[in-house]
């Protein structure tokens, strides 16, 4: 493909604009936006003004649009060629606990690093840097040219950090407005420091909750010790015996849909140099426990698994206390790859457990959320296209990824607009999302934003 | 043995009284002498003021004891014949939760019910009406006779709800005042309304708390699910390993030193006509869960067991959280029998999960109380004399029978003193110690003095 004129006038107004934009992106850090905080809807609110202020400022026509929740906000800018659906979050994490920040989490400040500039406070990476990558890659374009790129929807939500409540009826509601040709999504990383990655791989997530019942009260363990059945044995049972020695997992069906990945991705992934020792070292483990004779990647980004996230029953506080308890708790999730059907293994599941009930024990299950496992059509040829623009931006080619958290927006969006989404994101695995010290690196904002430029240019036809 | 002359116009005497003797019983109830709350201490102090006097008053040289909690009372009263000493408690469980009591917990009062006539108040059963129905016994002796049938001493404790703190202290430092050739324990209950019982097996107890650590912290499943071994996987799999299918404990070495019950004495608790189907159904259970082959009284009295007490891990709250925790906890404790020896099973139950870690995976044990089972030394006479004296106060027989719970004081009284004890006791299953609503039946605090005095007249010589 040959260079696109209109592109390197846009670069250089980026990295000459970097110090300003920095500034910019610091007014929109110090609005402390905690959705999940109802003290904070009005900053929630102020955040919102703030984006659809700027939006507007930049040629977009931008609305601030009211929900049950907190608002989105929503502009479109008219252009040629592909209509392109831009999403990001502009609420933030909350930032207890407090006495572990070095600094106010809403003051944020540009410090030098052992590694290089970053920008620290909360949302700096999740997501408001991110999201104001794009932003500011609009604003150098409309400086430049006088006009975007291409037909350009921006939809920046703000409960992405506490479950997204209003986001599907707002999607149902204004399917029409903004169904596009693709979506863009910055909420995802960096392969690591020199490799930018496109995800197109997103696993599926089912939830279960499990409550076994023996007696129908807590007993003494020395009047009944022996002769009830206790629920936390039977419940043990069970856990156990949801792997088999080669770490796969058991309930019958599981494994059906779940594709091998083809030789030559797999190759692909060799080729990134995946360090699997400094991954597991960074938490204090050696081993991958995973299914045996599986790479980590494969086990994260391709393969199925069953995790017990919480379990409880009988006394836990302090001290000893010798009950035998009525019941036992476990909350157990699937992650889901290919084409696993949620609700079919949901079935199964339970029909497992029911059937290694003893006599006298009963259980319930409460379900949890389920989302199949996504794979983009990355034969769509604008795959291909970003992949070569962030190739040019970056040290190392951009790879195609998978990602074993589960980003619902993306089915959302081809599930109620009928859009595939793309996920192209410059986060490190060292930005402290969620925890204290939260930054973005300077570069990764910068190189972001030219990123974004360079994505544009390909896009445009 | 003929019959003792004494011994008529004592239950005479008793029957007489008993209308005294329940309002005195109703004085003691209306001290609220909660061991645990600090705000009862005043009225600890209170409840041991008044037995002090009591006893002072039918011929005990007594008196109230301080300790760094609640006051002892000890009283003595000189006598030929055997040394004997009674225990009781007279501090009570707090009564929360108090909206499903009836009435006032510390407002006693006589009530008919269906099942007979009871006095109802926190401590009418555990331990206030108990202890009471051996002071009511020497009381009438002492005034039919105008003395006691042998030489006593009475031991009252004020702290047995409470973890009994100052006990240990407090027999090693009046072990020479204390010590006696038979202790006598009023704490206990009736097989059944119709058949008394000496309790001369208790099991023992070894309480273990396990740790395991995979990751050094709790990880995202999304990110790590897979390659990442989650600890409460790794507990399921030890506790899951605890029992074989027929119920039987796995941990090496752990029936050394468990006796087979004498068939004679198996033939006795077939003789007692336990009815398996309704103590199960009494807790919504059907099927008794210990190793097969054995009944429900054997499985309690006389096997060892293993109960999961309580296990926790990862979320447990509401709704769910994709967490892979880097801990699980369990509490597991083995009730012991015959010559088990705490100590080596806990060694064994220890190697047994270490040596069922897998890589990467940590443990760590924090021990709690261990005691030996305590097989009471029946070939003494005095057991067969004061079986003879229950049998002839009730309708069937009395039995030696087990208990599936650890009570302590005997041990220690055994440990620190060098005597034995007989646990008689005429508690019922439904009197609803610890719980709402406590009672006692008048009949067994009738039949309770009687008993006593029978015993007293048989153990005096």
């Amino acid at each position: 493909m040959p260079d696109d004129p209109r592109l390197a006038p846009v670069l250089d107004r980026i990295d000459a604009d970097l110090s300003d934009a920095l500034g910019r992106l610091k007014e929109l850090l110090r609005i402390p936006s905690i959705s999940t905080d109802p003290a904070y809807a009005d900053d929630c609110d102020t955040a919102a003004d703030w984006l659809t202020a700027d939006l507007n400022s930049i040629g977009f026509d931008a609305t601030k649009r009211d929900t049950p929740g907190h608002p989105m906000v929503v502009g479109h800018a008219p252009g040629d060629g592909p209509h392109l659906m831009f999403y990001g979050h502009y609420d933030v994490q909350p930032v207890d606990p407090l006495d572990l920040w070095d600094r106010d989490p809403f003051d944020p400040e540009i410090q030098d690093t052992p590694k290089g500039r970053v920008i620290r406070a909360r949302g700096a990476s999740d997501d408001k840097g991110q999201l104001m990558t794009f932003v500011e890659a609009c604003r150098a374009w409309k400086s430049t040219h006088g006009t975007l790129p291409a037909r350009l929807s921006i939809f920046f939500e703000g409960e992405e950090e506490s479950g997204s409540p209003s986001l599907i009826p707002f999607l149902q509601d204004n399917a029409d407005e903004l169904r596009a040709d693709m979506a863009l999504i910055c909420d995802t990383g960096l392969f690591d420091d020199q490799t930018p990655a496109i995800t197109t791989m997103l696993r599926g997530l089912l939830g279960e909750e499990v409550t076994i019942t023996g007696p129908d009260k807590d007993l003494h363990s020395g009047m009944y010790g022996g002769p009830a059945m206790n629920p936390i044995r039977v419940l043990a049972r069970i856990v156990a015996a949801l792997h088999d020695d080669d770490g796969r997992i058991t309930v019958p069906g599981f494994y059906d849909g779940v594709p091998e990945i083809p030789a030559e991705q797999l190759k692909q992934w060799e080729a990134l140099g995946f360090d699997e020792a400094a991954f597991l070292g960074d938490v204090g483990l050696s081993v991958p426990a995973g299914e045996s004779g599986r790479s980590v990647l494969e086990m994260i980004w391709s393969r199925p698994t069953c995790e017990i996230n919480g379990i409880t029953g009988g006394y836990t506080g302090r001290g000893f206390k010798t009950v035998l308890p009525s019941q036992a708790h476990a909350k157990i999730s699937f992650r889901l790859v290919g084409d696993q059907d949620p609700n079919e293994i949901r079935k199964s599941f339970r029909q497992m457990v029911r059937d290694m009930l003893p006599a006298d024990c009963e259980v319930t299950f409460s379900g949890h959320g389920t989302s199949p496992a996504s794979t983009m059509a990355t034969t769509n040829p604008m795959f291909e296209a970003a992949r070569q623009a962030l190739s040019d931006e970056w040290p190392n080619p951009a790879a195609f990824i998978g990602s074993g958290g589960s980003i619902p927006v993306a089915g959302y969006f081809r599930d109620y607009l009928g859009t595939d989404a793309m996920l192209i994101g410059f986060g490190r695995d060292d930005d402290a999302i969620h925890s204290p010290n939260e930054k973005y690196d300077v570069e990764s904002f910068h190189k972001g934003m030219r990123s974004w430029a360079r994505i544009l240019s390909r896009l445009d036809d």
